[in-house]
């Protein structure tokens, strides 16, 4: 047992410089984000190369592998659902992952995807897919080699999906998702038919961005987001990212024309800034100091963007401040109206763009979509057509080209293949949490209407955060909730919330 | 000699990816000064700590040593002045440097340092020298084992100052410096006994920062600064750092009172930038992509700053556009009044705040103070006497506490000794460069006049940035300037500068 301790405390210590050496990388990835001049790109990307060379060689040293195999069958990994069996587990499902995949491959990947990546701009200004084909047929091919390699038991998908998901299979999240998909596509159609519907122009603004940034900081702030040891940054893309233990960077976009992609953006970014700060920061580097899986991360950014921030409780708290700040377009905009603006429905062919009822059914698509790819049954030149015929019998719109269908975003061209299903087990997630939450603590919108934002976020801390990754995403959420994930939540949530707003 | 070649290209190929992680902690050092939240704090010493460790462990690997013994008789090594040459020489001599140095030293200094820092900010806010005395003893004791440690050949002080000034030793530099003294002193006198005198209060404001912001970058990017590989931004005390080979990043401090603080900082801060970002890019990381030494990186600094920036051509060029982002302040004061006030003349008690020509004053008594310290003929309980006596004889005013006097700044806690003549070398090797710039193109102020610039900098990248470490700083004077290093040029600057403004 002492020696197994020892060996232990080695494998800890060694992983948490391997963090301390990655949080570097992440300093970097940051600052070529927000502030890098344009020159200096070329070298960047030698720093970060190296420093993903030194990471990589110091998570796949083979006295980790030895580690790791001295500790497999000792005491400390046995308790399930212990402390130390969650860390020797999930350091295990990482070094295997990284040991398994062969450096030719990892090196053709990352070739195939940069190649990827330049023909995707190139064709999608031209919009033509026939340009870009052979190098998503190249990426989809190395990308199941790669599943290959990593190993799976029941479908080749599974093993992409585990890179993001942890411990997630196809086999359980398909029919949640497609459940999810058959209740909501009634409910679509029901929103758009009603004669009710909101006024997005009042969202067009004018909003000038230098009142933009300290009302977006002060809405950050309010709900728990820590300053001292995290900042908002603008960005083209809004991200949240973790430089260290106490250094959590959010960002967003300002534009005088966008509200939702603005203060949206800023909740939805302080949702995961929020997680990480709550994160136990003395275990940082350890995976009982990290976050679950993107898909519990991604529940913790909808939920305080949507269930919290686009609530009518949390407006009736920040409308008058922000009709100050903004007067001149909002002051003669009652906030009913404000409120069902920032909830439009409206079906789109971008899943960036699409609203919270028919976000799920573009991540669907790409699901179902992934899946074909991957286990070979779709082949490339099918892809456009099939791509079509799904926005067609899910969202009942066709993209009117490719550039804006099966070519809109930089994923697939980028080898992020297994990434969309966390987006929607994002909002299951949230909706089944968040339900539990309500049960445990009472009516929430008496908290948001005096701005008590500590209330949730401190439910939050005790039943997610503090864990670190410490149970699967499935047992956490069966743990806090009492059952396993189902549609039921997040259905409950948007038939009630867009049933009050659309009077269906 | 193909072996020769081979090894010494090892050598620069191990080197350059040296520098390419010690580049890294740079990025992470200017993020900490100007973005990082602060709770981050303690986890970015972490990270520097790791890559410190890093790159020190690469740069003292016995394999460098072996390299360098065995180019030391090679054809590479011998033609002084060749490239390789070069090359060889300053390798060898921060190798020397850096193995010589035992680790538990290394290791006392930093401590001391960082506990005497500590101490500094206590005893300067107490004006209690007692208290910072046994830190500062300790400090120098440890120094002086640095400079046995590091070898010398005719004076410790030399071990230190080689550090900073490589090749420059007390000997050369202790004369010029005092030579320079003697004639600064009758004319600091000279100036302060004239009956015309500037009116600074011109300078006090209000300048808006959100102002003062474009109208520097401006003023950079005229004088040469290329925005594509750097940037300007805000910190408490303004730095130029080198991220990469095109990544320069200055910075400068805003207040609404401070003109000088604010633009002569952009234009320092602009100088040492545009010698970084002459320097060879394809030989970054090499001595021969490095600046010459901390003095002839002064020079630059100092030339923009008062040689262009404190001309009466400059401001006629750029003086209109300035009353038209200030006309509140500015817009009835005439040219010349303006000109007279940034160029103020007056003894001060602390090197920051002090005019061109009275710094040199500050300059010369840390240099002898240090040479005594360190050469054991001062105790360091005599030290605030010796301070005060050297103010009242090269500047005539006595500091009323040690506070701001010999506890002003925070050099000598942070263990910085043998930087100070730095500073004076700086702007001795300014004016001696300058005046042979003038002898070579003309009349300066015929192209100032007209915003030309570039006529300066291109004689600077020729006859300086472009040789990168090539040449000793006193060699590459005599080799631009055709003479030895002396006082004379910068004295007949001053004189003739300051003789015309307060008509002496």
């Amino acid at each position: 047992m002492a020696d197994a301790q020892d060996t232990y405390d080695q494998l800890c210590s060694h992983t948490r410089e391997t963090a301390l050496l990655a949080s570097v990388a992440s300093v970097l990835e940051w600052e070529e984000q927000t502030y890098m001049p344009p020159a200096a790109g070329e070298y960047r990307a030698e720093q970060l190369s190296l420093l993903a060379a030194m990471t990589h060689e110091r998570a796949t040293a083979p006295q980790v592998g030895e580690w790791l195999a001295a500790l497999a069958d000792s005491p400390l990994a046995i308790e399930a659902d212990s402390e130390t069996a969650a860390v020797i587990r999930e350091m295990r499902r990482s070094y295997n992952r990284k040991t398994k995949l062969p450096s030719e491959l990892m090196a053709a990947i990352t070739r195939a995807s940069s190649l990827g990546q330049q023909a995707w701009v190139e064709a999608r200004k031209e919009d033509s897919f026939a340009k870009f084909a052979p190098h998503l047929d190249e990426i989809m091919r190395l990308k199941r080699e790669e599943a290959e390699a990593v190993g799976y038991v029941h479908c080749r998908y599974d093993a992409l999906l585990d890179e993001y998901e942890p411990h997630a299979r196809s086999a359980e999240v398909g029919p949640v998702l497609a459940a999810l998909a058959k209740q909501l596509m009634p409910l679509v159609e029901k929103i758009a038919a009603s004669p009710h519907q909101p006024d997005s122009k009042l969202l067009a603004g004018p909003f000038p961005v230098d009142r933009q940034v300290p009302f977006g900081e002060k809405v950050a702030q309010a709900v728990g987001f820590d300053f001292t040891g995290g900042r908002v940054d603008a960005t083209a893309h809004p991200f949240c990212a973790t430089l260290g233990p106490r250094d959590i960077r959010l960002t967003t976009r300002y534009h005088e024309s966008e509200f939702s992609g603005w203060l949206f953006s800023v909740l939805h970014e302080a949702g995961h800034g929020l997680y990480e700060q709550g994160l136990p920061s003395d275990k940082y580097g350890l995976p009982t100091g990290e976050a679950v899986s993107l898909g519990i991360h991604e529940s913790q950014s909808r939920m305080w963007e949507n269930q919290v921030g686009r609530s009518r409780a949390f407006w009736e708290y920040f409308y008058s401040p922000l009709q100050e700040v903004f007067p001149e377009v909002l002051q003669d905009t009652p906030l009913e109206d404000f409120h069902f603006a920032v909830n439009e429905v409206k079906p789109s062919l971008i899943r960036v763009e699409a609203d919270e009822a028919t976000y799920n059914l573009h991540i669907l698509i790409r699901f179902e979509l992934e899946q074909q790819l991957i286990d070979d049954d779709l082949a490339i030149d099918d892809l456009p057509g099939a791509w079509n015929a799904k926005y067609e019998k899910y969202l009942g719109i066709t993209p009117p080209t490719d550039a804006m269908g099966v070519m809109q975003d930089v994923h697939w061209s980028a080898g992020l293949i297994g990434y969309f299903p966390t987006y929607a087990l994002g909002n299951l997630y949230a909706a089944q949490l968040y339900e539990q939450a309500v049960r445990d603590l009472g009516d929430p919108d008496d908290q948001f209407r005096r701005g008590d934002f500590a209330t949730l976020l401190d439910w939050l801390q005790a039943n997610i955060y503090q864990y670190g990754h410490r149970y699967s995403a499935s047992t956490l959420v069966e743990r806090v909730t009492g059952r396993p994930l189902s549609s039921d939540a997040l259905m409950d949530h948007l038939e009630n919330r867009f049933g009050e707003l659309y009077r269906l």
